[in-house]
């Protein structure tokens, strides 16, 4: 068997294929990696893990350039991986997603349309990475968040990474102190709506708010490294399942069936 | 302080507020509590822990019953829960999503708007339960469904839940033989696209599969109590960390900075 000298990765994000994001990542990636995209045709930032089918998907081969190939889909960040996966007659070695305009730090993994599509290429069973830069400027500098990118999908192709498991990346704005692994830290946003009229004066609520850290003196936590200074890197389980808890529910199996 | 005698409930869903597995769970659960509805206008399967930010959201009182208030959104689950708990002026006890018109059980749990509803009642720190009947069939017995879900708001009252940690509750076509507290099966959906062409001959995938089961023999699984008759219930955690991976790669935090 003749070991490959360079991966491939499947590249897709939620800010949609046109994102200074995903064309940073790209550009950093293709220089370790053969590359394909597969990305939003529109922004579907906080999509999670959405997924479409009450109506069809389609895509098309936007661009083809040497180690890129770039497809367009109509779908959220979830389907771009799914399709890829099912349809491309491709076997990536690793998924990245991003790299993301905002933080996807703490319970915004939740949310996060990148995290989804880091999730899904874990549910594939691929070592996969949401990467995420803590700026939402127009002239964000992406360029350490691509080195990082490119670092650690290096030390992937050595390492591998185990399966179930997948990486949130998020990378401070400014300087960059070093790397943490890190939690994701616990906290809520608050006063999440701000009420504004519509053009004929009726109520509307835009979604916005602040993070609520309930752990603010946690140097272990993602929001800790970011606010330090440091990239901080979260391994994400897809098991979402509370083993301690099932062992203090078991009462119920009984309980509950009795009148 | 005058202890209340019966809890106050959020309901919502991913079907939208006509579906009969919401009337039918509100039909149950206003025996034993008070009910507000806030569901989507609109179906909203799949929609994972999606969230509207681009666009304005919207609501209104629909129905004022006694003991049920409805209100009906223009946005997703999450929408729906978070806008609830942000403008009412309510305090509930707890949070049911559902019942869903078919399983959420294994990795489904991810896609699902239901538990991204449930999951959100639980990032507020309320005791928050997705309710989800493994039959899509338009004259689904949402009965027994409706039954359980009552006894589980009963012991959730009761004996209140953790915090950090919602249910997933799935309740299987036909006879219920049982309560099984279970663990997310792991397994992934495989053959994903169904290829079809539209009006102008032009592809198009839409979205079906099979879900791939990995675990068939484990006992201890949400598949195997619903294949042999149980309703599984699965503690679902928001706090997605994997501590042990992050012992086993705190060594990237040197080697990802050097050089």
């Amino acid at each position: 068997m003749i070991e490959k000298k360079r991966p491939l990765i499947l590249v897709t994000n939620d800010d949609g294929f046109r994102a200074r994001g995903i064309r940073t990542l790209t550009a950093y990636l293709k220089d370790v990696a053969d590359i394909v995209v597969f990305a939003p045709e529109s922004p579907q930032s906080g999509m999670s893990s959405a997924i479409t089918h009450i109506s069809p998907l389609r895509y098309f081969l936007y661009k083809d350039e040497e180690n890129v190939k770039t497809y367009i889909c109509n779908g959220t960040p979830v389907d771009c991986v799914k399709l890829a996966l099912n349809v491309l007659d491709i076997k990536p070695d690793m998924v990245f997603a991003g790299i993301n305009h905002g933080s996807n730090a703490a319970v915004s993994v939740i949310y996060s349309g990148t995290m989804g599509a880091a999730i899904e290429g874990c549910i594939f069973g691929l070592p996969s990475v949401g990467m995420s830069l803590c700026d939402f400027s127009n002239d964000a500098d992406f360029s350490e968040s691509g080195v990082i990118a490119t670092k650690i999908a290096l030390k992937i192709w050595e390492e591998g990474l185990p399966k179930g498991v997948c990486l949130n990346v998020n990378v401070p704005k400014g300087e960059v102190k070093g790397i943490q692994i890190a939690s994701q830290t616990k906290g809520k946003w608050s006063n999440e709506y701000y009420k504004a009229k519509d053009g004929a004066q009726r109520d509307v609520f835009w979604l916005r708010g602040y993070f609520d850290n309930w752990e603010e003196d946690n140097s272990e936590t993602d929001e800790w490294a970011l606010s330090n200074g440091y990239a901080a890197i979260v391994p994400v389980k897809i098991n979402m399942t509370d083993y301690d808890l099932m062992k203090n529910l078991k009462h119920w199996e009984h309980e509950l069936v009795k009148d």
